[in-house]
């Protein structure tokens, strides 16, 4: 009998837990006017948010965890949005006048795009971290570079054929929105206003909005904020679980310019998580290895707050990815320590391009981080490794990688010096754009993809086939090999036109 | 005591729970008789089948579903075969004399190949709109388009070499078979008898099918039928589940020349299902958005039966695909409008080739849908996305699209203008065989491998890096000046013979 | 009241499913004090062993379960590591004088490196057989053999340029062991001791081990043994599920030298299992198809004792996977019957080069196994298959895949007697190294890369779009005409230089 009271009484104790919490929480008349129509029009956004924490639980209620557990960081959200749970109106009414796509929609100011600074009112803590981070300026840390849009330009640009030379026309604004922009994030802008006809309620007049949809990291929102939560948190679930799945990191990290998923995935980590994540939680917080969880996805190393079984800190949650990390391994043209600005369009390398190294892989050190902050940073990486490996592990692995970025870096030199044969020869021209050339291509693929692909799979697999012959090590001397027969043919052919 | 009443109880209810539905449903004498051995035998799909819904219910049972939940299309259905649930010989046994690979096994007349029209029996309307649809039509398509088999020849073809020039020989037919028509779908053909020796029952007697195994889409079958209803509903649980997850069409639409799944892995959406899959119903009938789902699989978009959850009809059911692609992204050359027949041998351009577009990215119109037509498809399309996106949303996804369609054309015009130019100064020969020298295949990479990503990546993710960096823009770009180059090289080296 | 005791009742018995087997099964000594700190220290190992079966079950008690779902071999399992379930102390302190690595550690003799031959305490017959594994072989089959290390060194070696010329020097160790090694494993080695600062026990004295961390399949380990369990069953779980995923096969293949899982996840089984896996048992023992699972994973096909319901014995359990494969499908250069030693150093083709074949194509017959062998081999692969098909379907898979095997050997041959044109004229150099130039590289491209995948794709796929257009028979093709095209270059040039 006393193992029935038992049983009983766990049972009314799992039923508090889910529901108890709630019992307060209440939408809101204004969003409870929206789901009015909405619900039926957009089942598909409105049925995530209802699974979601954001409809389930108030501001107030939220604030009562305290500790590692909290989930907003905000000490001082509004008293008049504490009550209610978090629906359509408490973000797409908020700050109606810093808004430049407010309208007035049924007898409201609503805004299309709620931007971070609308989260910021409960999350400011993750907001204010967030605009640090390199990410947010994906905008115009690419826009406003001038080399880096003579790369885009030989890329997306259209195509056409001027007395045998190809030409880059600049890339229409759809192609960039749908290319470069859609990880970067457009830059938002309204321009006018248009009537729609709708079924529910007749005529409705609606922003107009250039750039639109988007949800690039680093979106310049119509508030002037920068970054779409979105991005990690898809719209309308904003779901934890999701952004710490690696799928999210994906969108943007699987091409061979960063095949940061790619690599992932066939790591031992990978395997571990793509064979058990079926029996772990994605969405407690804090996140503790060994109970939740038992091998890092992209944000248990990158972002996440971790614990350990006896609930000590092992990684405090960051927005700001630069925290954990001392390298960038993205070859511009060489991988480099990571600069210290998120606004990257401050660097000049020693000939005065925008860039982080100079072509002779001279780093920019002024803008990068020097060694004592990239320890810094290291240290922060590494918390999560030694929960399940020693120190010799931890160290081996560091050495390799480290050794790897020299390494890379020292091929490239190599591959670079031929190609400035070529530029100091006469066979390509570096003046005009030193992208839009074929042999420019191929230097390109030996940093862009090839060095880049090594590094990955040091980093985030210690090693493996990937990073020697998918679009690694293999390739990347393949690559070399033809440069260098190109330049002896350009010469042999020189020697004849001489003859 | 009452412990052991009490698990028998829960017993019982587990059974009832599963079994009530087909109180009166049980398996055939016939395919009773088929189990006997086959249990043993073939445990894997008779497993697969035992769980399916084929095993549970009968005809009769599931026409007593109405409307947008029933499963059964026909409505005469044969009397003799509405009271069992579909076993082995209910399909096995259809239509003896219609199938040439008929044959007796233990006094029944088997046949090994079901076809599309032995499903008609129950499910007319889908077998109905799959004859219409162009993958149905997928192995002519091919096989009897001169020009696609010139190219076929030039890729799978046995090489040898002859006096400096590579010859491709025609491909043997088992190449054939796991190559073009393991999607394709291979022409089945009946070349005799063969006597087999099995453990059960001694020697026995089996027809000898050329082009088995096969399950492509366009399979030519040995009643004539086409198709496979098998290369999405794998048999033998036929679940409608596994079509709806992109598994199913990732088997033929991965590779760098239709990329969809590859896209749309690292798309939003993809991210959505890889992350939320498990928590959705895959099963239920009609797939309603929001509740039984929450981000499109490839089926959501191109074929299901879906509805709001207010049980509003949002798109039809459909198994002829044609019925929502406004535009085939798929160069040929060129993107076009999709062709009105779904047997595209038809075609000829207006240079009298069997290609929908010319050489000059003209449209074959004539073969091709007009501009109402394409608004039709792309409405039906479309319904979809507006039960989570605004107008703004979706025509702004939209605009993007079409302007990627005539980007990528324009791109590809360039192209094909240096090629041309390779023919037209006897660099190439364009009339023999315009796919079988290295620089046309080079050429055959921009519109077949990079357009293609650059159009799917835009139709399916919005854009993102795939459609940049893999197999998109970048190689494109890199693809046209490497022409461009090898053009010039030509040029120089003829001028050299010439001094 | 009912309810409560019926609910009392399956919680009941869920309890006693899941801990009678234990009852008496309890953690030693030794292990209870390792935890007493590494449960703190490491929380995601711990938490993994934790779950495994080997925190939960003693020998004792597992060596009371007989026949097929035995999971312990040794008949001789000592008697003092009998009563205890298998922690901490119970591998890492097995033969202490054996391991080179054995330090004291809190008064224990511990090692680091638990090794296949510790395993094999337990589990004899798995470690007997993979010491028979060619995997196990892994490092001195690379390594031993001259011509694969000049191979190696033009992939991962540093470069540098010297008069025009491309020079690989020897990779840096560290550069090994994340590229080729990684797979492979690595040949460990104690260099010394040091002293680590630990924030629980202060000084400690470790042994620095060369080589380390790794996992490679062909790990030489501190006793000598080959081989890393962990390779699969990843430490600490072990688990038998992870190894039955392909995911952990995919750790090292899935590069375009050995694309068997993206083969197999493009493929009709891939699809099933994709959908599937989430209704399947990956831990029982035996593996029951059709109950258990209803298709293969790598596991099923290579290693898994599989049985059909009614519990006869379909396939052997094997760690020695030569054991089912008749055919090596990996190039070197041609496919070719598998060896008879898994030491592969020991094979000369008829040139006295350490390779399965001539460069011509000729096999090295004697260190190739018979065609008796390779019929008992296929027998022993094909007995999975039939029990989903008929003997038709699985011959007509094996036709189509032995003529794939020679055809693509035969396209080998075409495309290594351009290169060997190439040799002859002196265009490239063979003597010194036949991998260290463009051309090369681009021979190797199409035996390494192409030929591999069509074979990948016809053996695990029954063919399909990724052997014709994923790096198969386009990219092969297309490989051929251009080293054709490049040695009529080479051609005209010297012609030129000799006017």
């Amino acid at each position: 009998m006393k193992k029935i009271l038992l049983l009983l009484c766990s049972c009314s104790i799992f039923w508090l837990s889910t529901t108890s919490i709630r019992a307060e929480d209440t939408v809101s008349d204004a969003t409870s006017e929206c789901l009015d129509c909405h619900a039926s029009i957009h089942p598909g956004i409105v049925h995530d948010w209802q699974k979601s924490r954001h409809a389930k639980v108030s501001p107030k209620t939220a604030m009562k965890v305290e500790g590692l557990a909290s989930k907003i960081s905000s000490k001082d959200v509004p008293d008049d949005l504490k009550e209610s749970v978090i629906g359509c109106a408490e973000c797409h009414m908020l700050r109606p006048d810093a808004h430049a796509d407010t309208f007035d929609h049924n007898g409201y100011d609503i805004h299309v795009v709620v931007s971070p600074r609308d989260c910021s009112t409960c999350h400011s803590q993750e907001a204010a971290q967030y605009n640090e981070n390199i990410m947010a300026h994906a905008y115009d840390n690419l826009a406003e570079n001038a080399l880096f849009r003579k790369l885009q330009r030989t890329i997306i640009g259209s195509v056409s054929r001027n007395q045998n030379c190809i030409i880059f026309e600049p890339a229409d604004d759809a192609t960039q929105a749908e290319t470069c922009y859609y990880c970067h994030g457009t830059r938002l802008k309204v321009t006018g206003r248009e009537i729609r006809e709708s079924d529910i309620a007749g005529e409705l007049e609606f922003p107009v909005i250039d750039g639109w949809p988007n949800q690039g990291v680093g979106r310049v929102n119509l508030d002037g904020s920068l970054g779409a939560c979105s991005a990690c948190h898809t719209r309308h679930a904003f779901s934890i679980e999701m952004a710490r799945k690696p799928y999210t990191c994906k969108e943007c990290h699987v091409g061979p310019d960063v095949p940061a998923f790619k690599v992932y995935s066939a790591s031992k980590h990978g395997n571990i998580f793509s064979t058990m994540q079926k029996d772990w939680n994605f969405s407690a917080v804090p996140w503790t290895i060994g109970k939740d969880f038992s091998a890092p996805t992209c944000a248990a190393c990158h972002m996440s707050l971790l614990t350990n079984t006896d609930n000590d800190l092992i990684s405090e949650r960051t927005h700001r990815l630069n925290d954990r990390l001392p390298w960038r391994l993205f070859g511009l043209v060489y991988a480099h320590p990571h600069p210290v600005s998120p606004d990257t369009t401050v660097i000049r390398n020693k000939n005065g391009l925008p860039l982080p190294t100079a072509f002779d892989g001279t780093f920019s050190t002024e803008h990068l981080i020097d060694e004592k902050e990239r320890l810094a940073r290291q240290q922060r990486m590494q918390a999560a490794c030694f929960t399940c490996h020693d120190s010799a592990w931890v160290k081996g692995h560091w050495q390799r990688f480290e050794n790897t970025i020299r390494k890379t870096n020292g091929d490239i030199r190599a591959t670079t010096a031929i190609m400035q044969e070529f530029w100091q020869a006469g066979y390509a021209d570096m003046v005009n754009n030193p992208f839009d050339e074929a042999i420019e291509k191929k230097w390109t693929d030996a940093w862009q993809f090839y060095a880049n692909a090594i590094r990955f799979a040091s980093a985030m697999g210690g090693g493996g086939d990937y990073g020697v012959y998918a679009d690694g090590h293999y390739q990347f001397s393949q690559t070399i090999l033809e440069m260098n027969d190109q330049l002896k043919l350009c010469q042999k052919i020189e020697a004849f036109t001489k003859k």
